[in-house]
């Protein structure tokens, strides 16, 4: 029997605010962090999980000592009892009696579990010797509906409906799974439009992302309206009328406000204006988007859980959405969130960026084309050209789409010599900063 | 000048789980416990801020660590300077640009954030003499206004709007200072209700409950359909036709499930039916209200912030809400959701228990009848009647009512003896148990 023997945690972070990558409305200064996480067990190294929770900076210590917490929920533990009830293994540590409280089901505590569940994905996955998206695409749609818990979503997405949907998307897989490996899947850029950035450089960028092949690019805005009209008019230009211009307000405005500010901007063309409000407010959201219509409206990154999802396709809030593979609790509630998406016809473009984000969610968005909504086309990924270099199985982005990852797993592998230069304070890289 | 020296934190449990103290349908074993943290300032000892988040047991370590982060965000502060701008240091920590990706504004991080500042407010009212509820009620309407972040609220209330609620209370504050001083606030007891507990011991404790000159009691329920039925009309028949009757389900079903099992209920005049479903989910709060009604319908001890509570107004999703004194970001967030319940005319039933619960949230119920709503007939506060002895200025109960507590601060300071005794996992109830 092979076991879970240590839950190890390594506090990572990088010193992005430097540079001003990353600056938006709302974060104006991230440092790129990880609460990263290692599943060691009894088997050869190469069989372990890797996962890992993304932050901005501070707090990446509470957020990496509440993956600790989970130690004695997961050490000790046969891991064919792991991989062969994912489903399981998610519900006990999502529904922890006491821990619970510390949420339920939001931010630090759930971030931690979903983590540790992902991990759990990883190390299956190698265990299968599959990349995670093929690992997913090939499990039987009883197998995959077995992990989701659909307590509080069932009156917006029943175990039967999901299998239905699963079904109905079982005949094409293997064709589907052949155009993802040749092709590629779409990705879109933020790299030109980070709030800190000039108009030069900008346009420069703008520029540079439709030589490289993507489809859309997006802004941050939110700042100042004078300016967002301004760098939204200089990067329509320099991308020209066929490629995709979307903007991201992260949070920044109140409802009218929102309506108020988005009114200048409703004759550039907008693909989709993310976050505009409070990503709680589902209401919010569904307000501006009558208000704005036909302006399409998305939010995601930071919507918490499953049930907050269903809320944002009962009400008609959105457009489209964000899914982020480590905010909700792991693969499984990626898994019903995009089971509802393909239910309500919504449209997804996850969130990456950060340190690793990229890395991770490629894999979902790829299951889901070949398993779940069998769409791809008319979506994409995210795509920052960010400290990829730390990963032991980097994305490949060639002429505007992300490439099938092929190494087993979950992409999740930060290199051993890029964990101790960045570990927090005592690395290379904090104590040169320090001095 | 007065500065702040230390931010000294605390994780202290009771081991409730040991006499099913709290039982309900989600939280079968809590071990009441604090994140407990001391603002130490160069002043004497009794002007020093005292608060706590909060927890059932496990991940309290996390919850305590979540607060030490923000060391450095206090630490060296001028108190003068806090004091005199409570809204402006509020805001200052909830707004952290970093330490904002670990909500926002929800869970673990802005739990901690709400504790550090409820501690100021501790401070503010012991420099002032005035016991918490006090303070608030001499502030000036403007003052008051200014303690408030209307970010993201602004659609439900303006400070405009805000401003007329307080003004309009202006008058008769004097008048129901005295009255609250004289009567006290009415209270209703949980006591009875605990799922672990025999319908002996609940019949016992339901009469005893009216004995005691308490007006409501509340059951837990979501267990077991069959239970329910049967154990609300052991209550109903205890208490008689008088005595208000509520029931608290802690989330326990799916929509669906919720008006399924409510309807056998419906002949027994339940005076509210508690978090029937998830926590997050407005728009299920509202389709159970609708076809459960005329069953009133409330929630609110895991609204985890302002922009939740908006919803739940908006939505028309609630007859009634709890709030409580330690999920939210501090005073300051839940004189806002008060504020946003005069406005809709939604009455207040704060949720108390736990440990030191009830000590905190009297006050702001009181502050909101003499500065708010003027309103406290119609409403009550939970009471529990579990580990006040472990507080230097314990809640004060008779006839079924809160009296008015007159010692400064917000009555959030433990005896130390009882801290160092629960310490966890050291202290000496910990070490025996162990043992």
């Amino acid at each position: 029997m092979t076991r879970i023997r240590n839950l190890r945690t390594l506090d990572v972070r990088f010193p992005t605010s430097r540079q001003f990558d990353g600056s938006d409305a709302m974060n104006p200064d991230p440092d790129y962090s990880a609460a990263y996480l290692i599943l060691q067990t009894d088997a050869d190294e190469r069989f372990w999980g890797r996962s890992f929770v993304f932050t901005i900076g501070r707090g990446n210590d509470v957020q990496t000592e509440a993956v600790r917490a989970l130690h004695q929920a997961v050490v000790g533990r046969d891991i064919e009892d792991v991989i062969s009830d994912l489903g399981g293994f998610a519900r006990r540590l999502t529904n922890d009696s006491q821990l619970r409280w510390l949420g339920p089901e939001k931010g630090v505590m759930h971030m931690a579990i979903g983590a540790v569940i992902n991990a759990a994905w990883d190390m299956a996955a190698r265990y299968a010797g599959k990349p995670l998206w093929r690992f997913i695409a090939d499990m039987r749609p009883e197998e995959i509906v077995a992990c989701i818990d659909f307590r509080h979503i069932t009156d917006a997405l029943t175990s039967t409906e999901a299998l239905d949907i699963l079904d109905a998307a079982d005949a094409g897989r293997a064709g589907r799974a052949q155009e993802l490996t040749a092709r590629g899947y779409p990705a879109y850029t933020t790299s030109p439009g980070w709030l800190g950035y000039s108009d030069e450089k900008l346009e420069r960028l703008a520029r540079q992302a439709v030589r490289d092949g993507f489809r859309t690019i997006k802004l941050k805005v939110g700042a100042d309206p004078a300016a967002d009209l301004r760098r939204c008019r200089i990067a329509r230009h320099a991308i020209g009328p066929d490629i995709g211009l979307a903007i991201d307000a992260n949070q920044r405005w109140d409802v009218a406000e929102a309506i108020e500010w988005l009114k200048p901007l409703a004759d550039l063309d907008i693909a989709w204006v993310e976050e505009p409000t409070n990503p709680d407010d589902v209401l919010g959201h569904a307000a501006i988007r009558k208000a704005v219509s036909p302006m399409r409206i998305s939010t995601g990154e930071h919507a918490h859980n499953r049930v907050m999802f269903k809320q944002f396709f009962q009400a008609g809030a959105v457009d489209l959405i964000q899914i982020d593979a480590a905010r909700v609790g792991g693969v499984n509630e990626n898994l019903a969130i995009l089971l509802m998406a393909a239910k309500f016809g919504v449209r997804v473009f996850p969130h990456a960026g950060g340190v690793g984000l990229c890395e991770l969610v490629q894999h979902l968005a790829m299951a889901d084309y070949v398993a779940i909504s069998g769409l791809m086309e008319d979506r994409a990924i995210e795509f920052v050209d960010h400290l990829h270099e730390h990963f032991v199985d980097p994305v490949r982005i060639e002429r505007g789409r992300y490439l099938a990852p092929s190494a087993a797993g979950f992409s999740a592998e930060m290199h051993a010599k890029s964990l101790e230069d960045h570990l927090f304070p005592e690395g290379r890289v904090w104590r040169t900063t320090a001095a």
